[in-house]
């Protein structure tokens, strides 16, 4: 396709003509669509559904410590499953609290027991001032848990590689700078995994406050789309290594394995770090619904059994980025007004339009029937600079819907950038 | 039998040698009892085995909405359940608030809330000197929660009514009181029900504090052991009728219903409070287990039918209850050195020994093999002034090991008191 850059007026005028006409048909099929959140299919759940029958009348409840799951007690989980999930994050065992059914209420309540409590110093909330560094574009929902806390959200540019380390070694050195957002592999909504380099420089970091914080939520530590997984090196065993053993707090959950309402949620951390979340959780529950983590268990007796149920996830879910994947590339490439990225795992597309237009993208989807993450979300303050980032989540809709919607999306940039062009003439 | 203090010293000489002759008897059995926690037996569970039939492959996981269980959202909860923890708590839906599997996690998430972001007013982390009003005995995790956060306990006496109301009423002028806990139906410890006039009188409260709130945790609200119930005036009516619909946050939950680790706990108030608690919540959590909530909503359609499953569980309770009264009356009646109170209702019983008995009787106890809630748990700082206090949970043994239990507890009863009167001559 022809780089629109180099059309002349009455070629780009003939564009504008024909994507409006191709858009306006598509907004004449009143069609309803959603690729915004991170939501898995019907189909995809499906692959989960022998966790019904793991648990019930005929096959007991018990857990292979002989503890009764439907009663009171074992405030950080089912040995199984800190087993489970120390083989997966490739920790030990005790480093492993095994929650409820969501990794963001962990996250959550790890800020706001650093807020009431601190995290080994002052407590946050007596302090003015505070700020958290968020490698943008991120995770809506990661911003937002800081911005309630009243810290002030400092975005940091991102590149292939992940978070730009020369950015992050400068910003710690302020002492008012307390932690870091990160999605380290296939991250939200960039889909890429944080180079060796990265994790490395992110172990070393010598912040000045001794109470700074990495939040590694490592969401798709196991959500492959192809056979070969992109490498993440183990953030515990470097900072180990850089003697900042308590840098680190590590989160991760199946709510994208088995169930995203049900599913289970685990942190992990130091000795250091596991005690003082434990001095928290002890006054805040008798413990988790060990029947739900005693589903997992029974289903899961390993890591090699979660990696082959999730290359039953793959296969629904790699038709569908490439559906997406496609449709860009059949019908954004060459046009010179649109990069994306072609993650290897994890739930999202980052789709990068010239600067101005997301959200004029976003509105025109809107029209036609199909709804985007709000343009901006991907930033602090839902404010994208640039208005360029576009999170595009393929894991919803049928790979029909995914068509269609690539198709609105796509003559919705074309559609904006072509409004633009035309009106800067 | 004979009233102890009526006993000369020969009397109470021999008495101690029956009493040390047959404790050592109990002693040389090597018991292992627990009576320490209202953790329902297994019996008491397997009244709920439907459960985990109600929701699987084969009939489905969607509730009357159509949405999808397995999968993300709903921060509030299912509609069934709204319904169903409306009835049960005589409140319109809109004010509950459908959470996990913890009540205790709601309420210690609420002080969270305060502490942080205040309850309408200034947080009260930024505030200096808090305090927090407990009715002893009471439930040591509602007083651990609000210590936790550094607010100074301070107990408040209670009656066969509840709470001492002119006590409360005097307490509440100094703005720096924030709140008061109560389990006003069968509570825990005590097992009694507040009368309608402790009911309204805390309805009427005119607290210094604008943001001062009643937890009014209803555990027990539908947990009979008899068929007739124990009458609770509405708390919420009350208050509104007094112009101060702001002051109650109400809490249950199914944990003594269904299962005590995977039950459904709930939060009701209103409408100003539902929307600042979920305010917070919105960033919290993207939603509670849903499907846990169906399966509560598929064998419970309304309150009626966990009224008829009560009635299975005060089968099971019932006699336990009696038991340990039974042999309280015989063993204890008329020594004149205990006094406990014979609840209709709950998990607990309350047994007062003379002053300064509590922590030995609790000791010779466990040297019997036999653990009790500790002694001074039921009040702030787990410290009873007086040292008269111990908590019975009869819920966990058999009927059989209650009956040794209540012989243990009643030997060490007359043990400590003996020990006691004989060092005094």
């Amino acid at each position: 396709m022809a780089d629109y850059y180099s059309l002349n007026k009455q070629e780009l005028e003939k564009e504008f003509n024909d994507v409006s006409r191709e858009y306006e048909h598509y907004r004449s099929m009143h069609l309803s669509l959603d690729m915004s959140r991170g939501k898995p299919s019907s189909d995809s759940m499906d692959v989960s559904q022998k966790m019904f029958d793991s648990v019930g009348n005929h096959i007991g409840f018990k857990n292979i410590d002989g503890i009764d799951c439907r009663n009171y007690g074992g405030l950080d989980g089912l040995v199984e499953l800190k087993n489970l999930f120390a083989e997966i994050l490739e920790l030990k065992p005790e480093q492993i609290i095994v929650g409820g059914n969501s990794s963001l209420n962990m996250m959550f309540d790890t800020v706001a027991q650093a807020m009431t409590h601190g995290m080994g110093g002052e407590p946050w909330c007596k302090q003015e001032g505070l700020k958290f560094l968020c490698p943008v574009p991120g995770y809506d929902r990661h911003f937002a848990i800081t911005e309630y806390f009243g810290l002030e959200l400092i975005p940091v540019p991102s590149n292939e590689e992940g978070p730009d380390m020369d950015v992050v070694e400068e910003l710690v050195k302020d002492e008012k700078v307390k932690g870091i957002w990160c999605v380290p592999k296939y991250s939200n909504p960039e889909g890429i995994t944080y180079s060796d380099n990265v994790v490395k420089r992110m172990a070393r970091l010598k912040p000045a406050a001794g109470d700074f914080r990495i939040f590694w939520d490592n969401a798709y530590v196991i959500h492959d789309l192809y056979d070969e997984s992109d490498k993440l090196l183990n953030i515990y065993t470097e900072c180990v290594k850089a003697g900042n053993p308590d840098l680190p707090i590590i989160f991760t959950s199946t709510s994208k394995i088995t169930f995203p309402g049900a599913g289970v949620a685990a942190e992990a951390a130091s000795p250091n770090n596991v005690a003082l979340l434990k001095g928290r959780m002890k006054y805040q529950t008798i413990g988790p619904d060990k029947l739900n983590q005693l589903r997992h268990a029974r289903i899961f007796k390993n890591a090699a059994d979660v990696r082959a149920h999730m290359k039953k996830h793959a296969d629904i879910l790699r038709p569908k980025f490439e559906a997406v994947l496609e449709a860009f590339e059949n019908q954004l490439g060459g046009t010179n007004i649109a990069r994306w990225t072609k993650p290897r795992g994890g739930y999202f597309i980052s789709l990068y339009v010239p600067n101005g237009c997301a959200k004029r993208v976003e509105e025109l989807c809107a029209n036609a029937g199909m709804i985007l993450t709000s343009a901006g979300a991907t930033y602090p303050y839902g404010v994208d600079p640039n208005d360029s980032n576009l999170r595009i989540a393929p894991s919803y809709p049928t790979i029909d819907e995914l068509e269609k919607a690539s198709s609105v999306l796509c003559l919705a940039v074309k559609y904006a950038v072509l409004e633009k062009l035309l009106s800067n003439l």
